[in-house]
């Protein structure tokens, strides 16, 4: 069986592994204070061109999701997304928990634009009984989305001064930032993006690490209060995040941004998508988004889809029609050559 | 510069990272339900001499705290713990985050007692005025306590009695079960601390592994529902502590429980506490608490506390008078005989 | 001026104005454990032909709702309701700010059928990422619904029924119960909504109580747990709905329920609004949605809009086109004839 | 039975009853934005000397303790409060229901001091692992405390000033506000009492409305932000406080400061008080606190306890040893001179 289902089927990078070992016995001080994590925090500024961010690790997306977006809302405020962003579907109400309302947009490919923004905020300021309503308070964006797809530097930039006119942050959740940066679809840089974000973060789990997500927060942006940045370090402990022996998150990070590791792995996917894409695209298969990551959702017929169930492992990701079902196929830095020549030739 | 500041300092056990070297290219699905996840919850459950446990793995203690209490407590419930709990001081508002009051009791030791848990159910059930106070709905101790002292199986037993006859769970935190379990002070056993309790977590973090904890649900207990149990899962996605490379915790805890090395690495831990506290007290130093785990809180006059801060890390605990404060030595599976030699060698 | 923005632009029923200044100087227990609280529970118990009914009194709509859902759900679950439902849109988020996630199923008359319900349970329970997911755990419909309209018997009994036979428990709002009872188009009683229901409230605020609402709990309900019901005092004054001067409600609903005054003043707002309705329909006018009850929602052209404006309250509702809006027009005890007549004369 | 239980016993000032009379047939716009609402506020402001306040009215006063405290704090910070305080004890765990920590300092009186503020504020910020502790973000303070004590302008001004100093904002529970404000031994006038709080509420329930708190928010101070009391609306309605029929608290609170009714039925309760008090002392019991207010809590053997119930509704408050009871004894406006006369003729 050779698995497409996501991109956190491995353990991870073997370079990660052996940073692990040679570590192993170092005397550290404990949750996220050590040299190790100090040193990541030092390259992922440079990397993102913000000498002065602050930088935080949490454990996954989910936890970096709901602690950030619940930081720094009110209490009667919610958070903007597409209506298949992952915290509105698959974080088991996640940030309801926390105790504010997703408000959903729709959305086909999984993007929301700053006209759509610009017009949910207008029409709360102009409801007669908006005090009746939850006030949006944050906008969140996937980047690439759920879908697979990515936005443009000029879609991005224009949501990010939708956002600050209004006053209000914009958060980019970036699970897999890496497979959005490396895409040849892709127009903005690492410094582009973390200069119009208030706040993202950048995928470990799903790049390459066991786990782990670097929350960057920009403190030359507008709408987020110094003061929540200077105090997440609460907000990290309280919601779990906040890992003893926090240089595990520290020396991964550490090892994915030393020498660009973490793009280079990256490419590595995107190469391997691209090959998967061409092969059905070659056979006259429409897909679900046109996705230029490392996400695939070709429309199949559920005949081929049995068949190549025998050999493959993949996700049925949306019934089309009686007959068709979109499907994903995920590559990573772990899918090997073999595994896509062999599915070509299935094809 | 020797630590003795936590039992966290180093990586892992060294069995540990060979495991993740061996298993680090397997394709596993994801979230805790592969094969490492699967094995490691059988010989959990054989260890705890509970074949129907359902076991659980979450990243950490506080993590594993607030989704525990508040998976199980109504709106209304508070959790009855003692003042030092690790609930109540050192997990900034964990529990009341998720909107549960901690009502601590007085606790020398950091034990609570049956009468006390007794007197508590019972001074709030003959309250007129009930209905204005949080209901005790489940107790929490810790086992070893946060002053490193232990409960003996009668004391359990009889806390477990007294839970069970009000119809409330009894919750074991054990983010250093495995240190109490081995210490030559310690009457009673695992499968014995399993079949009193109504949910408890064996601490991996603490005790050799890189991160982990594997809560255990005691399906015969009466006082929690099945259902909970059952729907845990929703419960840890919820709080973020669902990992999508689950098996990162389940690899550790198959290594810790495969043949014994999760007590054998707390025993050696403890054989170096019991010469830190020898030593201590040849000197003739008092202690905080009586503590036989790893934990040591001898109490020292301040100038000798200055000339061993030249060489050793360990913490200020608590300012006893003008000249005196008691300070916390830990060991681990990781603490050299030289490390312990060259303390008291220093005394 | 002549008012119909709303149902609760007057005072109250002359007879509770009464009732107060005759029992003003009664010396009574708080917290409504006073006679005339427990009075007006048996009267509502006898009125709902649930003589074992637990009865409550809250303050207003959004606390009952907030309160009755947070009381019930787990964590991890949420509450199905229509998009148009008064706890989706028009609460400021309160149920989120309980942790809970409102579950929202497309409408366009504000009802949800049994078939939906029974849908998203099923695809909830057949996903295989499902506790990635929030778990439906209740069903919220509205009795009279937000745009006036009202479930037949028939689709009541298969609402009833499939969450029964899922295991989860039907919530009826009924801000404006009475109102939808006394509606001609209505072919259920009281009786027969209560029997159907786990949990419902009978709305005072809306039908001629200065506040309140009287939530009743269906003791013979099968999915909800009694003790949910018993405890339920805790969560009335933790969510700031238990009055110290409980009587205060008490006396109201003691009033409108002793001989057959709330639905006698319900029945009033009723005939005012088919008088309404009848005038708009005379001149061709269409409705947004058609409402049997004492909200009415013409769409109007806006010159028709602007001229009534000088001499009649009412709310915009939804633009529909560039020229014309849906309005509401809304009735109650207070709606004199001649405010009527003045209105049919300004069409 | 004559009963001095509490100052909630009895309906409502008459001149209340009568001013909803008067008005009962108006047309009012609804959640608290009709004339009657407009007008109490201005009289509030002026009574306060605060032309800029914000005044909001909601229906209790552990609502308005919750409302207020999760309005202002950060997630993971928590609010200081005398052990005894009402916010720690007597409202179900209300706060730790919004997500916050009740930090409880010890008190014998029911107040606290600015030392004890000052010192727990530093002692947090001096810990070195603070971020594993709730932090202190408020502080709230009881006008009179739960036991009957008042604070003087000195203590008052001390503990402002340490909070302004330490920049968090001091908030004042008022629910008694009236009978501290007129007592003799009360030094500080209302204007003074605004001018030190951030935010405070003046008590309507127990001096003589049937419900309603008057919250006021002081524009001037420092330590709470413009927006918090701009928006506060929304955390009205989100939890549960914003009646549909707004005008109910505004016509009271309307009638209650027109022409100093407020006051005026206070001082009727202080002399009442007085005389219980003066009546106890003279037989020679003792006080559990001296209480210069409408409460008064002497000491009293068992047995005449026994005798007093036959013709007297009183509450058992703390047992002091094996025969004695500290009780409560509550005066009001409506405690009248035969009352007291029949208790003293009793002692």
């Amino acid at each position: 069986m050779i698995r497409f289902d996501s991109d956190y089927l491995e353990g991870c990078l073997p370079e990660i592994l052996a940073a692990l070992q040679e570590s192993n016995l170092e005397q550290t001080p404990g949750y996220g204070e050590d040299a190790h994590c100090d040193n990541a925090r030092s390259l992922i500024r440079r990397a993102c061109g913000l000498e002065n961010a602050d930088v935080h690790f949490l454990v996954g997306g989910t936890q970096a999701n709901a602690t950030i977006i619940s930081s720094i809302l009110r209490p009667y405020q919610g958070v903007l997304c597409a209506e298949s962003g992952h915290i509105n579907i698959h974080e088991t109400g996640a940030v309801e928990h926390t105790g504010h309302k997703v408000l959903a947009l729709p959305s086909a490919d999984g993007k929301i634009s700053a006209r759509q923004i610009a017009d949910a905020i207008q029409a709360h300021r102009e409801d007669f009984s908006r005090e009746h309503m939850v006030q949006p308070g944050m906008v969140y964006i996937s980047f690439p989305t759920e879908k697979g797809t990515i936005y443009s530097l000029r879609e991005l930039q224009a949501i990010s001064g939708t956002c600050h006119k209004a006053g209000i942050p914009l958060f980019v959740d970036g699970a897999r930032l890496g497979y959005g940066l490396c895409s040849p679809a892709c127009d903005l840089t690492l410094p582009q993006l973390a200069a119009l974000a208030d706040v993202f973060y950048i995928g470990g789990t799903k790049q390459g690490a066991l786990l782990g997500e670097a929350v960057v927060f920009n403190p030359d942006a507008s709408a987020v209060a110094p003061t929540l940045s200077r105090d997440f370090r609460y907000n990290i402990k309280q919601n779990g995040g906040m890992l003893a022996k926090g240089r595990l998150l520290g020396i991964q990070f550490e090892t994915l941004f030393r020498d660009g590791l973490y793009l280079r792995a990256a490419s590595h996917a995107i190469r391997q998508a691209r090959r998967v894409r061409d092969a059905f695209a070659a056979k006259g298969y429409a897909f679900l988004a046109d996705s230029p990551t490392n996400q695939q959702f070709p429309i199949l017929p559920d005949t081929l889809i049995e068949r190549l169930r025998r050999d493959f492992g993949f996700e049925a990701w949306q019934k089309m029609d009686a007959e068709h079902t979109a499907v994903r196929f995920v590559t990573s830095w772990a899918t090997t050559d073999a595994a896509v020549d062999a599915l070509i030739a299935a094809l």
